[in-house]
């Protein structure tokens, strides 16, 4: 690849938990890169990361960072991409957003590239990632989608700490030292910053995942319904969603139930699935085999296992679906994202 | 109740999870108890228990144990009331069977009495208590059964390694305690302490509670599905499960589906919930308010909240169900129904 186009990459929201693996990606991967900046709040701005053979130090966001950038991968927040992504974009760069900023704006493709790797160019300089939940389910599910046509799918979520940040799992973490001492494990993040209410979340369960909506749903389930839709491009597939956050630092997991729309085998459907990029089926139940959250963590790959069909409904699919939420579900897909841009326009 | 008739008890797994929470709660309750025997393997015979202002030794159970008991309450596992509890049936013992030994016999009703109270005299010295995971859903589900019909149940469960027994919440601390310390994690006992594979329970979910069964289902998920039927007396109702452990200690959580056969109200059904025996509502989203394994924990009820109608089907029906699986889900539930035992007798 020596003889590539390379590009000036910008990372926005490089000290947190996402920014740190893209960061980490970009440098495995050997991204075609022309120039790396780092960005972040004025907070974090000064510090300094190594990358291959030197170090980089991270500088301010600002809405004159983006002069020259080819590709800004953003995962500072919402509000930081609704500041700065125009900006970015006036600069002429092609952003990346990984929050959900502009996941439901029509006028931007939201992408998993196993998924639908053909709407990237529709794009005017924004290019979003979906929720973390949202695309491992929506990974696995596609071969199914595309072979079998589907009507509904009724998700469960076990997701991991991580997903709402280092403190998130720092949290957690000293919770659990304090249970385990004997001491009152103190909550003072978890289950959404921004809101008064703290529940413990070492050893418990906790079925609220960021802010409630009108309807009863929290935002995180409305976003596995609504971008789950979008990605697919149905406005008529029916899917409700339970998010839930359990004591897991790495891999969110999911109990997804689908209703296919025509009848299927269920060795076919695993055959689909170990076929399927970016999904690894671990399915044998004489060796105890499934995914785990443990095992998925660090990984590129989408596992699947569990698969069975209903046996009240014909058409009724069960799977457990496990993805590391900081790579696939965040990181990974926007460098693939990026990725798939580099080879476009080499 | 100082008159009425007083009952010679047995408790067999006496030093198990379940059998200390089952004479903690004769203790408590003020069971009108004329003698109570502590019964257990050979293992543990000998050892005293503390039963108000007394010692109890536990004494081994053999089949002349049950020689005048009136009620015997057995949690010491399948094979040992197989073996049992027939001998305690000769001796004239009503036997109340936590296991999964005579749940889906015909001759032996399957009890929780907020359902079912009215099948509890159809025995023939045995009545089954069913498993946890069923008890919790099926004590929720029976208001809204009763009201609006049910069609169908898709559950998720989030379980607790207090259900596999107290080695498996040692192993459950054991490993939490070496993550933390940055060591490995050495999984010895779950998923299933007779199968050869071992999974860590620590940080993790594994999609595994009991054996796999030839359909692809575990039996702790056969058992949701039979038993929910069997106690609805609905061989129609379409149920499907997915049972996980999760790294809590004690409470299972569960985020239920269901299609009600009729129109509903969703104010209606928390007022249906609310009224209900044993259940309580937590459902109060301005106030982060819905159930939780470590607040259920220790006590009596089963705790329901999340409630919301799916936004793509009118009659489905979202529910997270919360309850204490050594309580409700096994002692306090086997307890309840000794109690039915004594007042009709009384």
């Amino acid at each position: 690849m020596s003889s590539q186009k390379r590009f000036n990459v910008a990372v926005v929201g490089s000290t947190g938990a996402v920014g740190e693996q893209i960061i980490r990606l970009l440098d495995e991967r050997n991204f075609p890169l022309h120039e790396l900046k780092l960005l972040s709040s004025a907070r974090s701005a000064g510090k300094k990361v190594r990358f291959k053979e030197r170090e980089i130090t991270i500088e301010e966001a600002t809405p004159e960072s983006f002069e020259g950038i080819d590709i800004a991968l953003f995962s500072a927040g919402g509000d930081v991409s609704r500041e700065l992504i125009p900006h970015a974009v006036d600069h002429g760069a092609v952003c990346i957003d990984n929050t959900s900023a502009y996941r439901m704006d029509p006028d931007t493709p939201l992408i998993v590239p196993e998924v639908n790797i053909d709407k990237i160019s529709d794009h005017r300089g924004i290019i979003a990632n979906p929720n973390c939940s949202t695309i491992q389910m929506v990974a696995a599910l596609k071969p199914l989608y595309d072979r079998y046509g589907i009507s509904r799918i009724i998700v469960s979520t076990y997701q991991a700490v991580s997903g709402a940040g280092a403190k998130a799992i720092q949290e957690m973490l000293r919770q659990s030292k304090e249970v385990l001492e004997g001491r009152e494990a103190a909550p003072e993040l978890l289950p959404v910053g921004s809101l008064p209410v703290k529940h413990q979340i070492a050893f418990n369960a906790i079925p609220q995942i960021d802010k409630f909506t009108e309807n009863g749903f929290t935002y995180e389930e409305m976003k596995m319904i609504n971008e789950t839709k979008k990605m697919l491009d149905d406005e008529s597939l029916e899917v409700t969603a339970t998010c839930v956050r359990i004591p897991v630092v790495y891999g969110h997991s999911e109990s997804v139930y689908v209703e296919l729309k025509s009848d299927f085998d269920v060795e076919q459907v695993k055959s689909l699935l170990a076929a399927a990029p970016g999904i690894v089926l671990q399915d044998n139940l004489q060796l105890q085999q499934y995914p785990l959250a443990t095992e998925a963590a660090g990984k590129l790959d989408t596992f699947v296992g569990r698969v069975r069909r209903d046996l009240s409904n014909p058409r009724g699919l069960n799977l457990w679906i496990v993805s590391d939420n900081l790579l696939k579900g965040a990181a990974w897909n926007a460098v693939q994202i990026a990725e798939y841009i580099a080879i476009e326009q080499h």
